[in-house]
């Protein structure tokens, strides 16, 4: 058994007693305005892009002994079009620089071959015109989703045997309409969240790490407790992240079922509840930036408090 | 009725004779060696992105008086982080300007919140520190996965009534493994590729174009002919793009039920097929640009010809 990227995702919770992430959503109209002095360019993408990127490592500056890890969300990065995926690209760097695992989260896939160059391009190998090398994004884990079955998640899968790096597949999402496809019941009887479910518990099997947890992961939403519970038994080894905490609605009693008994197996995500919720918008206009950051910082501690104190009510032989 | 971004993707069609696209899968270990010489810098991934919009420009120019479209996928870009990005914006601007209709092929989608940021940020208008504007990819169709639920594509569908542009919701994909969830049939006796066909035929019926179609489009694999007869009765107004011919193993005859009798509501892609397959190694290593291109221009006008006349024996009323 040789240690995998979810090892070191474990040890970072372990250090830091906190199994949540922080989701780095950057929303320039929610911003505080103290940022907007490191614009710094006449185009406008280059300038939002810039504001983006000091926010950031302030951010993960201000958080990095607190946390595992991070949860980019690719989304409001792309808005900006390459000037933005190029504040993508420093921010994950930084991130990792600070010792922080971090999760892209992309969504990505396609059919084979194009799933192929989604998986070499975030997570593998890249063609050059002389050789190869690591691509630029390099995160250690990227959500992907199944709709398009197997076929489109082995290239991710085999990007993450050789290059010790991991996957989350969406298995039941946060968001309201989830069922509307996650929850078909097939002729198997299971929903299809649990078929993939099922799928990534097998692909994880052939490579666990030294904490027993594969590196084939799962995004289970902390808003469907119940569905959690039956997820947990089918990828008993498979590590989940956990999207839904906080701004949408989920709180810490429902995550409690993404775990299991060593208070591993998930890690959960905040975005709003951490960056914007805290402060209104007058509030983010007049700030400074050691205000601001010192909010980052109580929601960030108050989130891990609220979430580590509810594991250890539910599960007396937590290891950490 | 107003016009809609698929009233010009038809009179495209119309002019050009021609239902196909051509997909501008740029994959450097097969873009022939003639193309090298543009990479022009010490940056390695920039270098290929040079070679990349190098190669593509050429490309278009060859075709662009054959096609009314071009297809490229983001996938294929993103590899070389920002400086991919980079190329596919010029790319995306270079065919426009060439009175192409791009549709860009990235199969984005997330909860709500993000798709919103993904819809902005590809189709709609993105904030700036200062005022809003366009975004820097602005195509004019994108393809979206359904797998999140109608939540999630609800802002989708909003920008394109908004700013006139288009999606192509994933249906039935043409890879090998599509069915595991797409088949899937719900307790409404339809597959899940059938439910999501009923809801893009919906949402579309409030904005169909001059021709009669509507800009909420379906993906619809070229090679699975008999599902694409059922999808087609279930989206009689929706426009299909049709991958999977060529190179996937799809042919004409199996893209024909992906039209209406009007030869019209599908465009069909093909890539490599395009790009790739009429040359071997060796030949793209020796040839020069003007043998290459002409091989392009070829196998474009052979496809052109293999769908017209396929379309032209099935329908007796089509329009062109």
């Amino acid at each position: 058994m040789t240690m995998n990227v979810v090892d070191k995702l474990i040890e970072n919770t372990i250090r830091t007693k906190n199994p949540s992430v922080i989701g780095l959503d950057p929303d320039i109209g929610k911003i505080p305005a103290c940022y907007k002095n490191h614009a710094k360019s006449n185009h406008p993408f280059e300038a939002v892009a810039n504001v983006i990127y000091a926010f950031n490592r302030d951010v993960i500056d201000t958080v990095a002994d607190l946390i595992p890890g991070v949860k980019p969300q690719m989304a409001f990065y792309e808005k900006y079009g390459s000037y933005g995926v190029a504040a993508f690209e420093k921010t994950v760097a930084y991130a990792k620089s600070k010792g922080l695992i971090v999760i892209e989260d992309a969504k990505r896939n396609d059919i084979g071959n194009t799933a192929r160059a989604y998986a070499d391009g975030h997570l593998g190998c890249v063609e050059l015109l002389d050789g190869s090398c690591a691509p630029s994004f390099d995160a250690d884990f990227l959500t992907v989703t199944p709709f398009l079955g197997s076929e489109s998640l082995h290239p991710f899968i085999d990007v993450c045997v050789k290059n010790s790096k991991g996957i989350f597949v969406l298995v039941k999402t946060s968001n309201t309409s989830s069922g509307e496809i996650q929850d078909v019941v097939t002729s198997d009887k299971m929903t299809i969240s649990q078929s993939v479910a099922k799928y990534v518990s097998e692909q994880g099997d052939t490579f666990t790490g030294e904490h027993g947890y594969s590196a084939i992961g799962a995004v289970v939403g902390a808003t469907y407790p119940e569905e959690a519970v039956s997820l947990r038994k089918l990828m008993p080894k498979s590590y989940f992240l956990v999207p839904g905490y906080g701004a949408q609605g989920g709180g810490a009693k429902d995550i409690t079922p993404c775990f299991n008994e060593d208070g591993l197996g998930a890690v959960v995500n905040s975005s709003r509840g951490i960056l914007y919720t805290h402060m209104n918008n007058e509030e983010r206009e007049q700030c400074t930036r050691q205000e601001y950051l010192l909010s980052v910082k109580n929601a960030a501690m108050q989130m891990r408090e609220d979430i580590y104190s509810a594991l250890k009510r539910e599960y007396r032989k937590m290891i950490y």
